[in-house]
C-alpha cells in the first residue's frame, strides 16, 4: 500500500490524496462504509459499487472472528472472496468491540480474555493473534490491537493504558513484519494514536507512532463522548505531528459536520456506523438537511428522497413511500435509507475533494454544514 | 383487460395465454410475487424487474387500507405511483386477512366489522366499500369480496357461506359496473369460486361465476389445509366448468410442485407468500432442490446459490456466505434469499410456458418435480 499526497488546500489543512492497494485505488478524503459481519447491513455489494460508489469498506475483526470464524474465511480465500467484494477492505483490530460488546473481559500485559456476546464462549486476543486473525481475514489495511480507555478517564489510567497500547503496538509490528499475507496480496498495518483528551499523552503517542513509519496512521479514542470541540482540538494537534506523506484515519467519526471539520484539520479517512444505523431508525442524511422520515409531515410528500443525489434509489423512491415502509417496519425501508445515507456520505467526500482541488474547501465547508445539518 | 388463449398443450390441460392490461402484458401461466403492504418484502422494485423478471405483483387490500391508508394512496395517484411499480398489479379483496389477521370480526349480510391488528381500531368492510377501496388502490385486477370458510368446515356452513359470497359478488359486480377507475386506466374484477371441498357447492359456484362473464375468474378457499390431492381434484373440477377463454387464478398456491400440477389442470395465475416468507426463514427453492441454508452442511460450500439461474444474485453469492448471513440474522440474508426464491418461481413458470408451447409439459413436469422438490 502506498499513499500519494496530491494537493493541500491553500485555505486550510485539507488534503487530496490517493491510496494504492492491491485491490485498487482509493481517492482521499474518503468515507468507508462499515460492513460489520462481512455485510454492509441491508445493502447488496452491487449497490455499494453502483449506487453508493464506495471505494473501500470496513470489516470488524471481533465479529468476523466469532462468525463465520477463521476456518470458513480461510477456506473461502479471505473476506474479499467470501462475500464477493473486490475493492479494498480495512479491518479494525477487534479491540473496540472487546471493550464495548464482550462480557467478562480481563486485560493483562499478554492480552485480553473475553466472553463472546453470541454464545458465552471464552476467547483470548493478543497483539500477535489479532495480527494472525487479520491475516486470515485478508483486509488490505489492518489495524493495531490497542486498549481503548473510556471517556471520561483519569489521567493516570489513560497514561497506563497508553503504555500498554504502545507495548502491544511493537508486538503487532513485529508479528506483521515477520509474516506475509495468505492470499498473494499485501496488507498494511496502521498503528493507532491513543492518549484520551490529554495533550501530552497524545503528543507522546503521535511521536512514537510517527517514528514507526508505517504505511498509514490512525487516531483512535475520539468520538467516545467528549465534546466536539475537544475532538477537533486533539485531532488537529495529532495531525500536525503525524507525517504528511502518510494517510491519516480518524476512527469512528462521525456526523457529516464532524467529517468536514476533520478534513479541514488534515484527516484523510473516516468510518462510522452512523449512516447505516441511523438509516435503520428512519434518520436520513440528505443534501438538503436531516430528515426523520417517520415524522407525519412526510406522509403526503411525493417528492424523491434526494433529488440532488438522484439515481435509482434516492431519486426514485418518494419520502411518503419511505415513510410508509418505515412505519410499517418493512425491510425495504432499511434498504432504501441505508443506500440514501451512504450515497450521501460518499457524495459528501467527493464534493470535499472537488473543493480541496479548487482551494476553496474552507469556504464551501462553512456554507454547506448549516445546510446539511439542519433538521427538515 | 383482455385475455388471449394462445395454445393448449396436447398432452394435458396446460394453457399458454396472454393478459393485456393498461400497464402491460402478462404471459401465462404466471406467478405473482406478493407485495403485502406495497412492497415485496426485502426486494427493490428494480430487482423485481431485472433479477426476478416479475410481470405482475400483488397488493393486499386489508394491509394497504390500514397502512398507508386511502388518503395517501389517492394523493399518490394509486399504488403504482406510490411505490413506483409501472407494471400490472392485482389486489385481493382483504377478505382473507379479515378472517386470518383481524380480531373480533363480526359477519352480517351487510359486511364484516373487524378490529385492526395494528391499532385495535374498528372498521367495516362491505362488498361496495371494498370495491371503492380497490378503486383507490388502483390495481389492474381487483378481486371480489368473499367469505372464506375455514378447513375443515361443515357442509351446512360451507353452503351458507357460499350463498353469502354469491350475494356479495352480485353487489361487487354492481358497484364495479357503476363506477370507473380513478386514474385513467381500467380495472377488471375477478369473481372467486368458493364451496370448500364439496363438489356440488363448487359446481354451483363455478357455474354461477361463469355465468357472470367477467374478464377473469379465481378459485379461492383452497390450500387452506386440505390434502394436496383434494386440492387438485377440486381445481380440475372447477377449471373444467370455468370458461376457457378467460384466465383462471388459483389463489394462494403454492409450492413449486403445486403450481406445476395446477398448470396441468388448466390454471393460469398463481400467488403465494411461500417464496418470500420461506426465504426469510432460510429455506431456498433452487433448480437443484430445496435447501435449508442454515444447515451446517453449507458452511464451506463456496459454490453459487443457483448456477442454473445465474445472474447478479443467485449466480454471485455463495451458499457459505448466505448461510453466514442467515445465521448472523443479517438483513442481506433476507434480501438474497427472497430474490433467489422469486427468481426461481418466475423461472419455473417461464420453463412451464416453454414446455406447453412444445406440447411436452406433462413429461417435463413429471421429470422436474422430483428434482426441484428434493431436499438437498
Amino acid at each position: 500500500m502506498t499513499f500519494e499526497l496530491l494537493h493541500t488546500d491553500s485555505s486550510c489543512k485539507a488534503r487530496l490524496g490517493r491510496i494504492y492497494t492491491d485491490h485498487g485505488t482509493i481517492e482521499t478524503p474518503i468515507f468507508m462504509p462499515v460492513g460489520t459481519a462481512g455485510t454492509v447491513k441491508a445493502v447488496h455489494f452491487r449497490e455499494l459499487h453502483k449506487d453508493i460508489q464506495a471505494e473501500i469498506i470496513l470489516g470488524n475483526t471481533y465479529h468476523l472472528y466469532l462468525r463465520p470464524g477463521l476456518e470458513i474465511l480461510q477456506n473461502a480465500g479471505g473476506l474479499h472472496k467470501f462475500g464477493g467484494w473486490n475493492k479494498p477492505i480495512l479491518t479494525d483490530s477487534g479491540g473496540y468491540q472487546v471493550y464495548s460488546l464482550a462480557e467478562n473481559r480481563k486485560i493483562t500485559d499478554e492480552g485480553v480474555k473475553f466472553k463472546s456476546h453470541i454464545d458465552g464462549s471464552y476467547h483470548f486476543f493478543t497483539p500477535e493473534n489479532v495480527m494472525d486473525i487479520q491475516r486470515v481475514i485478508g483486509a488490505d489495511i489492518i489495524m493495531a490491537f490497542d486498549e481503548c480507555p473510556p471517556y471520561p478517564c483519569e489521567y493516570s489510567y489513560a497514561k497506563k493504558s497508553l503504555m500498554l497500547t504502545h507495548k502491544w503496538l511493537k508486538r503487532c509490528c513485529e508479528r506483521v513484519d515477520n509474516t506475509t499475507g495468505l492470499y498473494g496480496y499485501s496488507q498494511a498495518l496502521f498503528p493507532i494514536v491513543q492518549g484520551g483528551v490529554f495533550k501530552d499523552l497524545r503528543q507522546e503517542s503521535a511521536e512514537f507512532i510517527a517514528s514507526l513509519k508505517r504505511e498509514g496512521n490512525a487516531i483512535g479514542g475520539l468520538a467516545v463522548g467528549e465534546p466536539a470541540e475537544k475532538m477537533y482540538e486533539i485531532t488537529e494537534f495529532v495531525c500536525d505531528i503525524l507525517p504528511a506523506d502518510k494517510p491519516r484515519y480518524l476512527m469512528g467519526v462521525g456526523t457529516p459536520a464532524n467529517i468536514l471539520e476533520s478534513i479541514a484539520l488534515g484527516v484523510d479517512m473516516f468510518d462510522c456506523v452512523m449512516p447505516t444505523r441511523n438509516a435503520r431508525n428512519g434518520m436520513l442524511f440528505t443534501t438538503q438537511g436531516i430528515i426523520n422520515i417517520r415524522n407525519e409531515k412526510w406522509k403526503n410528500d411525493f417528492s424523491p428522497i434526494d433529488e440532488v443525489l438522484g439515481g435509482e434509489v434516492s431519486g426514485f423512491y418518494t419520502k411518503a413511500y419511505l415513510r410508509h415502509l418505515m412505519i410499517s417496519k418493512e425491510i425495504l425501508a432499511s434498504q432504501i435509507a441505508s443506500i440514501q445515507n451512504l450515497r450521501f456520505y460518499l457524495w459528501l467526500v467527493r464534493e470535499a475533494r472537488k473543493h480541496i482541488a479548487e482551494n476553496n474547501f474552507l469556504q464551501w465547508k462553512n456554507k454547506i454544514i448549516p445546510q446539511i445539518m439542519q433538521k427538515l
